[in-house]
């Protein structure tokens, strides 16, 4: 159960001397009889940023440099290395879910560290470079550029109208229904108008909040089974898509605040970013997103 | 000659009506038996934009939208189906720089088209889905996201400094030399500092224009040099990458600017821009530029 194409993989049971001690694990013991964890949050070998250091902001003529501050770590989302996040079952979702949860609230305990990025990339395409089913945590010293503009928009939006932009669109779409994919008491899944990609879908909460470790128990297993259910759709629809999924979220070291909805962005990997896309950061989109729902929930 | 891989290639001569009729076209009659031109510029068949009808600006609740107006255009480069431009002729080279510089300086009568767009994606996994050689044009109602970014990076430096950031750039660059790649009279080739991508090379006159149309005829056949140049280290050390090419610059409508500068960006396409990418606009480059540039010089 090691191996898939005579590769040895290193998030699989048996393997856990081959990552770095976890920082964090859950255990479901006796349901699965060779493994004693059911997830694993461990650094990643080759981080991206470490936590050791200061940031050491120095000019180098005209540039500015800092240290790479940080933490990368990864989340094996269970041990089975061939299930794929639809295929799981919802406890087990739902306990990814948790860990990104439990982590954020460790990783904002260091002062410096300003945003924590949760994502997944799933298929090669997508820039999974390992098969068994997992996620990536980056905790960043500063606030990521788009996220910044993300969090500037709305804000302006917020100034103008006096109301969130989200909580705006999640009336406005369930109103109109043609971009919606599912709803739940909690959650509305929708591929967003003028999406950038086809068949890009969001799952935005009804209840308002600016940071998604504010989630709440019912909110993670109502998170689980939407979670599940759209990829299980994008699977039937695109068969089995690579795809990117995305939670975004307010900085960590913020307070609550009034202007921002944190959700969850699913981009699959259709179509290729080229010249004008790079370029312009424009996106021409062959897909209208009423279509994609569309075919999502049909 | 027409034919690679037993596909039919609508760019090849003799299929001249499988094109919308040219815009532009260049002809080197006699050169090649066969060839009547040798660079031609069409209307793209499936354009994501048209240049009829109004913008009609208009609201759908909270959102906004707008026609796509603008102009998508094709300049195939020259009639050889599997040449490449680093193996193109000098001559021939100029000729996509002619054919650029003429484009704009049309399109831009159009006083609705605020940005005119000029790149080449090379190769499948850079976004091209057609192998004869060729570029592309898009004027764009509207001055991109991606640009007005840049803009107003390099005005906000100009405002604290009294000076253009691109020259200054280059003059450190210069002094420095581990970044260069090559450097002639008129051009300077560099990986640039903190690259996103591996083996990103920017190309940028020393001369300070803000607008790619200025560029004189001495510029013009040196660039086709520098291009031919880079692009042919590029296929040695990477093997023949696919690549995006952008040729940075002002908006069309505006007047020459001192805090703008136009240049070349070159990214071959070696990694996949994944969750982190998309979520951050960050990117974690493996290799670093000083390494990058002098895999090239070597």
């Amino acid at each position: 159960m090691v191996v898939t194409g005579n590769r040895f993989c290193p998030f699989c049971p048996g393997h856990e001397d081959k990552t770095p001690p976890e920082v964090l694990a859950y255990s479901t013991e006796g349901l699965r009889g060779d493994s004693r964890w059911s997830l694993r949050v461990v650094p990643n070998k080759f981080p991206a940023l470490r936590v050791e250091g200061d940031l050491d902001r120095q000019g180098e003529g005209l540039y500015d440099r800092m240290n790479g501050v940080g933490a990368h770590e990864v989340v094996i989302e269970c041990s089975d290395h061939m299930k794929t996040l639809p295929e799981m079952e919802e406890r087990q979702v739902a306990e990814l879910i948790w860990a990104f949860r439990d982590r954020v609230m460790d990783l904002k305990k260091d002062r410096r560290l300003r945003y924590v990025m949760l994502f997944k990339n799933h298929g090669e395409e997508a820039g999974a470079s390992l098969e068994h089913p997992h996620s990536q945590i980056i905790a960043l010293p500063v606030v990521p550029k788009r996220v910044q503009e993300e969090l500037d928009g709305a804000r302006k939006y917020f100034e103008f109208k006096e109301r969130c932009v989200y909580c705006d669109i999640l009336r406005q779409e369930v109103r109109d229904g043609e971009r919606v994919v599912l709803q739940t008491e909690e959650f509305l899944a929708m591929c967003p108008f003028a999406a950038r990609f086809p068949f890009e879908t969001w799952i935005v909460p009804f209840r308002h909040d600016s940071h998604f470790e504010s989630i709440q128990e019912r909110e993670v297993y109502n998170l689980a089974w939407m979670l599940k259910s759209v990829l299980k759709k994008m699977d039937r629809v695109l068969e089995k898509p690579a795809y990117n999924l995305i939670i975004h979220t307010a900085p960590v070291q913020e307070a609550g605040c009034s202007y921002y909805h944190w959700h969850v962005e699913i981009i699959p990997k259709l179509t290729r970013v080229a010249g004008f896309e790079w370029g312009t950061g424009f996106f021409i989109n062959p897909t209208p997103p009423e279509e994609s729902a569309q075919f999502l929930r049909d």
